[in-house]
This record gives structure tokens, sequence and C-alpha cells, in this order.
């Protein structure tokens, strides 16, 4: 059985992962007879966001502590992710891959990735395994790998031109589709950045999915 | 296009809706060409679990708020749910179900359900409506509606036992099998009840998800 590491960013797309491309992840993977293995930051989020009114709360809450509601409990400190024990990497979208696995949302083109998250991609990479990024997690792959990679995350031209910047090929892609970089293993597709319905980011995802596990040996 | 009533709980499986079951409904309506329209009681959740230590944290959340992280933001307060603007009602589970929408965790066959989820269902059952209860939330439905109503929690003894003692019908049902009550057009699932997989799961939401579309007009 293959052991696909997802890498979340808390629990609810405005301050953490998205939680429907979260779960029709884990449950593509299911239905492909994979393993997900989860894991988040044990960090603080970089804010917490009320999703009814949209405006920022005054609390606090820890990434991996809410990622662990996605996951049912079952979910293990990025820092303890091991490459050689997984056979490829996806990470959802959501505003925490911008605000908490990378401050893409804040910074921009001179964003720092989460350590233990370029770490583990890095060495996932190095290993010929494949990689899963969808929404807006793809932003995070120029400062992950040297090289550029052809990745989209939709149609949104100025963001297409910062990732270029970033040194990415951005392909623009419909959001029921998927990019595919052969050559550096890297599935891409753009799901909420561009969906307006569920079913329209699940069409996207599974294809992710089904690829990711074809491109691992 | 048919619209569904999507009752949640909040946003976590220890403390609110169960998510994978929230959106695997979501997904299947979508899919299904169904429009879900979102509803959670505006009040405070009954407690906050920690979902990575299963320990409850000394916070208040608010069961909307929450719920809305699953929806993106876009969901109504119950109290403003009419039924006759409704095809049918699909509530999910998680321990929001018997801690929020109901206080059937805390005491058993003497359990309340909240008001405004209780007339809804009835004025819906009264119109002639189909309703899909899913996971732990078919308990709720003796103290709902006044007759007796064949339905499953799965393959646990003591709560089935519980169940018919408050005036239910309980047929034990596998994980990815549904019960219907075609008299009167109410279907339950286990779900995570019994499901060990998300797939497991998911295999009879969508049946429950189906068969709920097909009884509505």
């Amino acid at each position: 059985m293959k052991k696909v590491g997802v890498v979340l960013s808390g629990c609810g797309v405005y301050d953490g992962s998205e939680i429907h491309e979260a779960v029709i992840t884990l449950l593509a993977l299911a239905r492909a007879g994979a393993e997900a293995v989860c894991f988040a930051p044990d960090k603080t989020q970089a804010e917490v966001i009320n999703h009814l009114s949209n405006e920022q709360a005054s609390e606090t809450r820890n990434i991996l502590v809410e990622a662990a509601r996605i996951t049912r409990g079952v979910i293990t400190p990025l820092a303890e992710a091991r490459a050689a024990e997984l056979d490829a990497l996806i990470v959802p979208g959501g505003f925490g891959a911008a605000k908490n696995l990378s401050d893409f949302a804040a910074t921009g083109i001179a964003c720092q990735v989460d350590g233990e998250l370029r770490r583990l991609t890095r060495e996932l990479h190095e290993q010929g395994k494949p990689l899963g990024f969808m929404c807006i997690a793809p932003a995070m792959l120029p400062k992950i790998l040297p090289m550029p990679v052809r990745l989209t995350i939709g149609t949104d031209i100025d963001l297409a031109e910062m990732l270029e910047e970033m040194g990415a090929e951005h392909i623009p892609c419909p959001v029921e589709d998927i990019v595919v970089d052969e050559d550096h293993k890297v599935v891409t597709t753009p799901a909420y950045m561009l969906a307006t319905r569920i079913d329209e980011a699940a069409a996207g995802i599974e294809k992710l999915v089904a690829r990711v596990l074809d491109l691992s040996a």
C-alpha cells in the first residue's frame, strides 16, 4: 500500500487548510487504495479568521491542533515527517498555505516557506517521488525547488506573473484539470482558486491524486 | 434544482459536525445536481475538544461560526430555515449532533433536541419531504417525530436498545449501506459509527444522499 503524506495547515479556508480540498484528497487516496499520512506544523496559526464574518478574531489557535479536526485526531507534527517513509506528498490549499506554511499572503514573491515543509518536499523530490500541490499551495514551489517547475494556480494573470517572477513556468489551467511537470514529477490543480462549486474542485483534485499515484514508483 | 437543507453542528468530530461526513454530503449533493443550503444553530458549543489530545479546552466557540469553516462562509442561522423553501433535509453526525443539536451524549434517552431543528424537521416531514440522518444523528429522531421510525445507528447493541426504548425501530446496518423507512421518508446510515476509513463512510453517505433525492418529489 502506497503511503502518501498530506500536509495540512489548519482547518478552514481563510486561516488554514481548505476543508473540501483536504477531505476530497483523503477520500481519493483511500479509494485508490493508498494510505494518507497526515502532517501539520506544530506552531501557532498566523491568524484566526471568523469564517462567518470574515473578520480577524482575537484568538490564538495551533495549526496542528486545528488540522486534527480534519483528520479525526490522527496527525503527526510536520517536523517528524520522514521522506524515506513516504511514496509521495500532497499539499491542499486554503489560506493556510499562504499564511501558515508560508508567508506568501503577506510578502508575495519574497515569501519564505516553513522549514520543515521545505526540507520534506526537497527530500521527496531528491528521492524521485511525486508532489501534488493544489489551489494556492503551488505558489510555494519556486521557493522549495531550485529549478523552474511547470505549474498552475489557475487563470489569475497577476498571480501567474508573480509565480513566473519567482522562477516558475506558469500554465493556465481550468478548474477540472491538472498541470503535470513530468520531469520533476510535480502535479498541480487550481481547485478553489477557480472552483465555484465543490464538484468542480473535486474533478481536478481527483485527477491530481490519480496522477500523483501513477507517478510514484 | 432541488434544494436540500444540511444542518451542521460545528466543525470537528468530537465537538461538532464530523467533517468528512459533512463534506461528502455536500459533494454528493453537488454531483447529483442538487443545491445544498447549510444551516447551524447560532449558539455556543456545549464544549470545545482539542482534537489532538482529545481533552476539553477552556475555550468557547460558536456553532454557526465554526460550521462556517466547512461551508466556506456560506451558512444561515438554523432559526431562519424555512421548510417551504427546502425539498429535503440532511443531518451529518459527529458529537455535535449529540452535544449541540441535542444533549443525547449527556442525558441519553431523556435527551432534548434543539427547538429549531425539531421545528424544521417536523415541518418538512409534515410536507412529505424526505429526511436523511447519519452517524449518531438518528438518535434524535425519536424525539422529533411522534411515530416509531425505522432507522439505524449501525450495530452497537446498547445504543440500539436505547433508541428502541425511545420509540424507534432499530435495524442493524453495515457501514456501506442505508436503512430506509419508506412510509416516513427517513433514510439513515451508520457512517463513522462504524467506518474505519473515509471511503467506507462515503459509500453509505452517497447512498443516503441518492435515496433522499429519489424520495423528494
